[in-house]
């Protein structure tokens, strides 16, 4: 598994060749470098980076996307080692863990202390740990995070954790992303769904109560039982999965094995229906449209005079003295004086 | 009430002095004009349109924003005539309702059926009901609704109902639009639930059983009771708000009253506490970024060349063959050769 680069193991560029053959290789050494290089915001980076993934696409199989979110203090960290424990050692598969290094002051411990916590599985050769830059962009996810999960699955990685934490624009992003999106509670609703965007529980495919040992496992089971009740209440997904709620404890490692089975359970029904292939297409134009749309802000941002404009118009329209459309279109003008279109 | 354009009135635009002023009076004519004109797709009324809302906007006073969501046949129609007969009547209101008109064919019954079935407030002095084509633009709101907005405020409809048909992309950009967001639903959840978009449960301010009168009553108290539970279970409003859950008949013209009191005690919490105003700058400023996004993804869509790219990258990305990334980068390149920035 070890590539012999070692002159240009550190630092510097590698060839294309030495990339692909190196992730495709499961070069972990490689690989964290690869990741690397498409994070980078140099041209010469990204032409690089499209050209790697354009080479190792091919070589990609069937993976498995499991995108988890729950506010700070639910225990992601615990649970995210307890769940990958189960998964590459009782199982014997391969799992890589990107956990978005929010730029958000809403988050509380650092990406470190957090690998830190993932005890067990930042020493365990079938793990691959990686925090994944948000940025801010795209939802909160990182600006890379999805070219990130191909070169881990073209690295042999067949099961991908996509960790956020659980508050501001993430969750979408991260259920977008997902074959199977995990919302992790506590018992005792409240203060631990202060933050957590609305909207996010109808999107989840299951929900886990986490805690659930001790003195905490009666409030766990009423917990799984209310919002059981609750789920059965909303629209149901367009992809005809019934959500589920499971209770867990990290700590204790119960109710770990179930959940893994929820997602297996999960898959077996998408792909007979044929709707887990539709999912990941969605989720592919959608990120081709994203990109689209961030690149041309970003350019429409960087044009000189829409930067000077952009702070007073928008004082403007919070004090009621422009409207909106007017604003957008005297934006629109400086940016592109022939443009023909009225339908702004 | 009744302005002295006789000879301009039909056909033709008029000065913008006149728009203004026959808004400004109250002039139902020459109002439906002023929405005709900022619907209007030509560009000489397009710029006309926006001197009108510049000229109007100084007058606009205090007003209230309802939006009003539900799949078909939960009977939004028969409840807002009898929600806006309260108003008017009762109350001594005005009242404009918008209906937006779905380009989709999900929706059954065209918007001449809803007037029509809207009888007491068709014929009624207080009230003005207009429908909105939606033209698939930002969310499924019109592409002009919330102009047409401010043109009715500045009439002086202190009340202003927005209709969707609560499936599809629609309420998102309602709630964004709406000072207090109610959901209609019917007893027996599930197949009425079928269509609604997920997330939008919690999203609304208030819930009306509708329908709740002879055999109904009962299984709508109970599931007045189920949702109400439900709800507490959601992350908390960020403006304080607890949504609440009502029981009402629009035929018998049970509980409509007390709706009505649901709508002023939101109003008057979030006054006091200053999140109302919040969340219509908050709503105005997303507004402009919206239209900005949506005129540089129209000037994106009609350039020649992409138009004849873009649907063979996207089958591309269908397929597999290519990354997100890598479609995006090159349209992008395509569209702007010279730009400088990799942050796509």
């Amino acid at each position: 598994m070890r590539s012999s680069l070692a002159t240009s193991r550190h630092g510097g560029r590698l060839p294309l060749e030495e990339y692909r053959d190196g992730v495709l290789a499961g070069d972990r050494v490689v690989l964290a470098r690869a990741i690397t290089l498409i994070e980078s915001d140099l041209a010469s980076d990204a032409e690089l980076g499209i050209q790697l993934l354009d080479a190792i696409l091919p070589s990609i199989g069937k993976t498995r996307r499991l995108g988890i979110t729950g506010v700070p203090g639910v225990g992601k960290s615990t649970f995210i080692d307890a769940l990958g424990t189960h998964l590459t050692r009782d199982r014997g598969e391969r799992l890589a863990v990107l956990s978005i290094d929010p730029s958000s002051p809403i988050s509380r411990g650092s990406i470190l202390g957090d690998k830190t916590r993932m005890e067990r599985l930042a020493v365990n050769e079938l793990a691959f740990i990686r925090p994944s830059p948000s940025g801010g962009h795209l939802g909160g996810i990182g600006r890379r995070t999805r070219e990130t999960i191909l070169l881990c699955e073209a690295a042999g990685y067949r099961n991908i954790f996509i960790e956020t934490v659980g508050v501001g624009q993430s969750e979408t992003a991260v259920h977008a992303v997902s074959d199977f999106f995990l919302l992790l509670m506590l018992a005792g609703a409240g203060d631990q769904l202060q933050g957590i965007k609305r909207g996010i529980i109808e999107m989840v495919d299951g929900m886990a109560i986490n805690k659930a040992d001790g003195h905490n496992k009666t409030p766990a089971e009423r917990a799984r039982a209310e919002y059981a009740s609750a789920l059965r209440l909303f629209p149901p997904s367009p992809d005809g999965w019934a959500p589920r709620v499971l209770c867990c404890s990290s700590l204790e490692c119960t109710g770990i094995a179930e959940i893994w089975q929820m997602v297996l359970d999960h898959e077996a029904q998408l792909e007979v229906s044929g709707k887990l292939a539709q999912r990941r297409m969605r989720g592919e134009l959608q990120w081709m449209h994203d990109l689209i749309s961030n690149g041309l802000r970003d350019t429409f941002r960087s044009h000189p005079a829409i930067a000077e404009l952009m702070p007073q118009l928008e004082q403007e329209v919070r004090v009621g003295r422009s409207t909106p459309l007017a604003a957008s279109r005297r934006l629109l003008d400086v940016f592109q004086p022939d443009r023909q279109t009225t339908r702004t």
